[in-house]
Parts: C-alpha cells; structure tokens; sequence
C-alpha cells in the first residue's frame, strides 16, 4: 500500500480542509503557548516553528505517517549498514564519517578503520600545509591551495569554508573551482603563483568531465610557467576512489585521499572531500564540525519524533508540499557567511528527493521534492520578498540566524536580526485593511488616495515559516545543522517512499554532451540532432 | 472585463488541453521546420523557444491576448511619459537612460537635459579615477572603490560588472557592500587602505537603513584610521534624489549624483546607481551597453508582435504559468561572468511583478510572477538538475551561453556549449522505456537487472526551456539582454494587469523591524509582539 493511500494520510487531507480556513492569527490568538509548544531546542539552536500553518493535532498526525511510512525502520537500517541505496546497491554511510570510534556500523562490516585513518592522514596533510612546511616548486612554501570539483566536490565544502571563514588560517588561501567555464579558472590563475599553489583533485571516478579538464588547464599551466623542472607531484593532491587514475594523472600515491562507494557526493563535505576546508580551518575546527553533526545524528537516531529536530523539520516539509500545496521552500539566510547555504541545500534536498518513482520501482502518486531557492535574506527583502508578501503565492520560508556576529560591527547585528525576525512577523501575520486604513489616516492620507492605496498595502499574511537560531557560527553549531538538513532528507524520502541516495537524472544529459561535442569540429554530424540543437551548433559557427 | 473572462483566454484554455496530450517528441517529430520558425534573433543574440510546448497557433492566440489587454496602448502610454506608475503617481522612464538625445518623451516633458548632463559629469569623474587622479588622503590616488546600496542599488550595476569583468580597468578594484550583516563589510574592510578608497553611497531616499549603517561604518572607519585630517570628502560620493541629506553625511554636492522619480530601483542599472559599473568598464563601454538597451527598447516599441522578442518571451511566461501550471522560471547561465544574473532578475521580475491585486485595486483571478531562481548552470547539472529531469514537476528553464568566452582557455568553451545544447536536448526529449531498455542491453547489464533499473533510467522529457545564445558577452548584447527581460516583464505586467512600477509589499516589514529594533536594548518592550517574536528575542538575550 503506498502510503496516499492510508487512512493517515486522508486525516491529513481531512485535517488540511479545516486548517486552510484557519489564519495564523487566528492560531496565535488561540493559544498563548503556541510559541513555546511549536519550537524545539537542540544544543546552540532554536528551532521555532510555531509560525507554520499547523497546531500540535498536525503534527501529531504527521508523526503517525511517519511511523506508518516505516521511518524508524529506516533510521535503524541506515545506522545497521544495509544497502537501502538498492538502485545502486550500497549502503549509505555518511554517519560514520563523523565517528571517533570502531566499530560501526558494526563488528562484521566496520568502516571506521578507514575512516579514522583517512581523517589522521588528512590531518598531517593539513597541518604541514598550514605550518608552511608543504613546498610546491623549488621547497617554497604553498600559500594558495585550489579545490578543483564540481557539486557535491565543491558545493559542501565550499559553503562549510565561506560558513568558518572567521576561524580560516590568516595567510594561506583556499579557493574553489568548479565550472567547465574558463572564465572561472582563467581569472583565478591570474592571480597566483605556480611556484606556491596546490591543487586538490576531487572526483570520485577521477573522470568527471569539468574536473579533469580544469585539472588538466591546471597543469598545463604549471608546465608552460615551471618549465621542464616543474615536479608536478608537489602542486597536486587528490580524493577519489579510483588512486590508479590519480596516480596516472601525476598526482603523488600518498597525496590521494580515498573516499568509498558508501557515501554520496551531497553527503561527502564530512570525508577526504572536505580536505581543503580542514585546510582552511584546521583539524581541530574540522573535528568540532564532526562532532556537532554526530551529536545531530544521535539525536536523530534516538530522540522520540515529537521532539526529534529532523523528523518535525521533514514533517513540516511534507505537510507544506502534500498538503498546503507548496511547490517551493525559501532559505533565507541572515548571516553573510552562510552564502552558499541555498545552494548547498538546494543540491542536498533537489538531488537527494527530486524524483517520482519510488524505491520499488513504481511511479510516486503524490509531490515529492519542491524547488528549494534561496538568497540572503536581508538581499532579498530588497528584492523578491515583494512576491512572499503580496504575490499570493504559498512559499514556505527557512529563517536562519545567529545570536552573535561572525564578524561583529556597532550597530549591525541587532539591527540585522530585528529585519529577520520582523520578516517571519510580517509574513506570517501580515496587516488587515482595517489596520491599513487605520494606519494612513494616522498618516494623514487624503480620504480619495486611502481608497485607492488601500488594496496595494494589504498584506494577507499566513505565509509559513520556521526560524533556526543558532548562538554563534561555531564549527560544532554548523555542523549540526547540516547534519539536520540531511536528516530532514532522510525523512522526507521515507514518507514519500523513494531512495534519497541514486541520481539517474543526471546520467542523460552526460551522455547526450558527449555526442554533441565532436560536432562542433565535424558538422556533419549534427544532421544526427533533433533541429533545435541544430540550429544552435550553426548559430555557433557562424 | 477582466483578462480571464476574454474569449481568447477560453480559447487557450482549450487549447491547453490538446497542448498537454502533446509531447515536444511529437512536436519536432510533426514539424521539420519546427526550430527555425520558433526562434528569433536580434542583434547578436538568438532567441531559440522551440522546446517550449507550444506551436504558432499557441503563439497566434498568445498575441492576441496580449492586443486584448491592451498592450500596444501601454507600450505607447510608457514612452510617452504617461504616469502609468498610478499607485505612485509616477511615470516609467528608464527607457530614457539609454538615449543619446534630447527631446524625450516630448518637447513639454523632457527629461534628456537631465540625462544627459548627469551621464556627462559621471563619466568625467569616472575619467578622473581611472587616470588615477582622484585623489584619497594627502594626494594618493584612489585604488579601491567600494559600492553601498541594496536592492537595486546593488544587484544591477554588480551583476553587469562581473558580466563584463573582462572588460574592467586592469588595477583599480571595484566592490560592492549591501548586506546589514557586518560580515560583509568588516573583512572587506580589512583588505583595504583607507587612504586610498573612495565610498559610493547610492540610496534614492538616503534613508535606507542597510545602506547608511554601512555608511557609517565607514566613515567611522576612515576616521579611525585616518584620523582629524582626514577630509571625509575625498572618500565618498553619493547617488540619491536627497543631495541635501548626502551633503549633511558629509558628501562634497559636486560628487552626488541625482536619481529620478521616473526611475525605479529595479531598473536602474542604466542612470547613476551604475556609477560603480561606468568607473570599472569605462564611459566607452558604459555607452556600448545603453545602445543595446535603445535599440531593444527600439525594436520593442515597433517590431510587429510576433517578431518582438520580448513580448514572444513574455506571453511563453505568460502560456507556462497561466495554462502549463509552471510556478517557478528557472534562469541557468553557462557563463560564469553571469553568475549574479539570477539573482538581478529574480529582482526585477519578482519584485515587478509579485503581486495579486490589479492597478485599479481589484483581486487579480489567475496567477502572476512565478518564483524565478538559478545558478550557473553547469554547476547546476550536479547539483538539482536530478530534480529538473525526473522530478515529475513543470519547470521552465532559460538556457543563456555565450558563443564565445570572455576568457578562453583551450577545452573548454565547446565542451560547456555542449553541455549547455545537451541539457535543454535531454530535457525535452528525454529518454522512453524502451530507449533506456536498448542501452542497457548494449551495456550488456543483466536481465533482472534491467527490470529493476529500468523505472529510475527512464526520462519523461517534455521540459519546456528556451536557450539564450549570446555571440560575446559584448556591452551592447548585455544591454539588449538585460533591457530583453525589462520589457519581458512589462509585457507581463500588462497581461496580468498589474503596476509592475511599484513595490508596496516591502513596506510592511521594515516598519516591523524598526518596533522590533528598541526591544534588544529594552526586555519590556517584546511584550507589545508575537508570541514567535518574544521566544526569538528572549533566546537572543539568553
């Protein structure tokens, strides 16, 4: 039975019926505990979700679907090891990534030998590095190391850095390229020396297209700027699972960092993919980061669901997307370091549960993952909130903060969070026509223009949010709250029964690029296109 | 009568239904002539929608619909100068930044002196600083140049700056500062000398908090450091309709700029606001990109209906929102130099047209401005296009290349070309049952494994998608571009019936912030809030 079809989920839209008539007003005028019911704290972070469209019966009911969806089967079997990614066969590990001890998952299929010796090796990698005791051409010091990947290779660690910049080594520079485009890399290189910089390499296969042809302009350029002399072995590190590839490209055995079959490349930041990021920041920051997303992990594992962060966090995702009919979920970060968190997330969620068939095969009969999208928020009220106000969409929004500055200024950061928390405010209570009315005459607005103004500056309200509050951006705090996002994942895939962890979407398009390609040297081949690519390889020739 | 009770929305209405039975397959399979008769090309860009689902016929009845909403009568009334900015009282005229003459709109209504002469004394002082002669403290030449607006104020003139880095100044360094969050500010800062940055300040009303607290800190900053001699006059300029209140910060009055009623923020990348652009591309290139604006608007105002690519572009919009049932619009730029331009036209259309009441008050019936969203889109390929490809929901993308790159490196451009051509290839066409069957069976996999794949292998295709194909990114094909999407959302605009000049929906939330704001310093004030609000301020107190 798929899980639309239990007597659960016709509650819900049962429920739903009565819920669409109720504003969220009407919810916090009803019930003065609301905020301290609907909020959850876990370590540094308040997780408020009382200005969702929901009481505490919605969630009563979700938490029933998820047991009815098997979620806590599912929890278990991910911690026991078994291969719940059947598409591909592999177990789905990324937990253990983020363990100080063996065994795990368990005495007969244990990862954790590897794992706490992969972090050690990395650890001594970046410690030299950052002692100013790596040398790169002539036993000068590496100053600038360059991450070379592209999505889970590059999105994770990329937003982890820009997250702990604040705790960034003062003088050596980390920078992150991840596009085909040259206009990524060409620029960069302009602006470091060869005879100091490090690429890491990062490709699980060691073959994905846009990695290795900038890791060959890479050393390209090392070669036409260091001469015959150059020893490309000193300006390259790699993580891969394929060491031979590595080894073939030029890159030193023991600088190949391994990564297994068992993690996801959107799951990957805890691993060897996170080297460059344990370089900018340290070992120690790195291993605070683990532990923060461990302690995330174990309370996932065995908090009860009614006080279990990412299971409401899902839950509310699903009621939002199912059953309000949200086709989309807003990040909105109010802390200029969480930049690529909308991004991040954006991959997390999109490439993790944007699919419609389910893990047995069959085509899933409701929505599954909405568009997640996103831009700092204080940004953004400047330029999209207009349509969360008054477009008359539903857009549930995540609010993310810190209590304190990363980077503290007078004046700034009160400031700052008094926009994110006025935003929820508005959003989720809006301002009536009587309020308005009330307002302009307060004003002064001649009687004629207060008519004719009156509809513009009604705001309708009952717009869903969640705030997550963290006390500071400390690397245990953050990693956390990434660890949270990919349970929140889990669970949502659980619900709507697929498998978060395959990504055969991606697999046509590849295949397609790579036939297209040789036509722009050969026209003769296009004739094999449909006529719009036809038309556009002309277009380029012209 | 409104749009929604016409004869010709019925009619597409109806027509939808046949639409939705039709697959792009069928589409191109039934028409050879398919791509060539739905593209159009200006200039040097071409406009390539033949993988949006929908034939001439569609498109016949689509202009219709926009004659019916009067949409000649408006395009008319906005370069005549009337003041179809009727919440605001204002007219439209930021066509008018791309003139080279004077008179303009007319003889009785002329803005061109104004123009003309603000275009003149912007490029003399941008001569000025690119000569070197500007002059910091004690005589040094200004290096740094450091942007502080938000909004429109930002995203306009950063977005075409890091579209045309190529073409910038080769040492003086251009910045741009928006965000409250003093992590933005206060490591910039940190690289800069004070002795040698000049600040731009660029707030229509100078009142806008995110931007006059980064002011502040900056002049606290130079005065820090600096000292009793510095003359805060060397290190700023402003770009404000209040010269008054720029002079009381302390800004010389022959270094500010003036900004028009006329002129919203959104659209005023093209008048002073782009005064950081001019001083990073030069005036020459400055005017390059306004005469690709001027002859867009040119070709807007006269190109017959289905020839005009920014009505064709705006009515696709309009047949995928209010017939497809899409709610977001996707924009994925294969060019890392138009990295920001998802988030300037999320700007522009969202904040345009993200409303639900008409311009004369009433309830607008159907759907307006759906979420637009993007990044670069080979980055996106690993990242979410998982969910574009088997995610079971509609959503239209735009595909934007440049023919050429603005920094060649050997390998590159034809392979990310060719992704890009693949990408919008795969989306709509997919790959069926039996397709996927074949290939696996080449690939020799297993039979029973075949089965069990062959759900999650399989591609629906029928994404819509147009593609974008710039020759160069060229200052006048980035002015076309850009002034393309304008008009594109006026287009919009008129169809839905709505004042896309205005932007009532952000008011709400600034006065909230600024209730809120008091309550950091003073506990008893949370009283007078939300139960939310309260929970969040006492969590910042803790």
């Amino acid at each position: 039975m798929t899980i639309t079809a239990s007597r659960t989920w016709a509650d819900l839209c049962a429920h739903r019926q009565e819920m669409e008539k109720t504003h969220l007003r009407d919810l916090f005028a009803g019930d003065p505990e609301r905020a301290g019911s609907l909020s959850l704290s876990f370590d540094d972070i308040l997780y408020d979700f009382s200005k969702q469209r929901l009481t505490r019966e919605t969630l009563g009911r979700l938490v029933k679907l998820a047991g009815e969806a098997f979620l806590p089967e599912w929890i278990e079997r991910m911690f026991a090891g078994d291969r719940i990614n059947v598409s591909e066969g592999r177990s789905v590990l990324h937990v253990a990534l983020r363990r100080f001890s063996a065994p795990f998952p368990n005495g007969q299929f244990d990862v954790m030998a590897d794992v706490l010796a992969t972090r050690k090796r990395m650890a001594e990698f970046a410690e030299l590095l950052r002692a100013g005791k790596c040398h790169g051409h002539h036993g000068m010091a590496i100053r600038d190391v360059v991450n070379i990947g592209i999505g889970g290779s590059d999105l994770g660690p990329k937003m982890m850095n820009q997250a702990l910049r604040a705790f960034a080594h003062p003088t050596l520079r980390v920078h992150y390229v991840s596009n085909l485009d040259g206009a990524q890399l060409a620029p960069l290189l302009q602006t470091l020396d060869p005879r100091t910089t490090l690429f890491i390499v990062v490709s699980k296969t060691f073959t994905t297209q846009e990695t290795m042809v900038n890791a060959e302009t890479a050393r390209n350029w090392l070669k036409s700027n260091l001469g015959d002399e150059v020893n490309l072995a000193n300006h390259f590190a790699a993580v891969s699972s394929r060491p031979e590839r590595a080894a073939a490209f030029g890159v030193s055995r023991d600088r190949v960092f391994p990564i297994w079959d068992w993690v996801g490349g959107r799951y990957s930041l805890w691993s060897a993919v996170g080297l460059a990021l344990m370089i900018a920041i340290g070992p120690h920051a790195f291993d605070e980061m683990l532990r923060g997303a461990e302690r995330m992990d174990e309370h996932f594992r065995t908090a009860p669901f009614a006080q279990n962060l990412p299971v409401i966090m899902g839950l509310i995702g699903i009621w939002n997307t199912n059953f309000l009919g949200a086709t989309t979920n807003a990040v909105l970060p109010y802390n200029e370091s969480l930049k690529y968190l909308p991004s991040f997330l954006q991959q997390l969620e999109m490439e993790s549960n944007g699919k419609s068939v389910s893990i047995a095969g069959d085509p899933v009969d409701c929505a599954t993952c909405p568009i997640v999208w996103g831009e700092l928020g204080n940004n953004g009220q400047h330029a999209f909130f207009q349509l969360l106000h008054q477009g008359g969409r539903i857009v549930p929004c995540d609010f993310i903060a810190s209590v304190r500055s990363d980077y503290p200024l007078p004046g700034h950061q009160e400031a700052l969070l008094s926009n994110c928390f006025a935003q929820s405010s508005a959003l989720a209570f809006g301002k009536t026509e009587s309020e308005v009315r009330e307002s302009m005459e307060k004003e002064s607005v001649a009687p004629e223009e207060v008519a004719d103004l009156l509809p513009h500056r009604v705001f309708a309200g009952n717009q869903p949010s969640s705030t997550l509050l963290l006390k500071t951006l400390a690397p245990g705090t953050l990693g956390s709250l990434v660890a949270l996002y990919e349970h929140k994942v889990f669970v949502q895939g659980a619900v709507w029964g697929i498998n978060s962890f395959d990504q055969w979407g991606v697999e046509l398009g590849k295949a397609v690029a790579s036939r297209i390609l040789p036509a722009f040297d050969d026209p003769a081949l296009a004739s094999a296109f449909d006529g719009s690519t036809q038309a556009l390889l002309a277009y380029c020739r012209k």
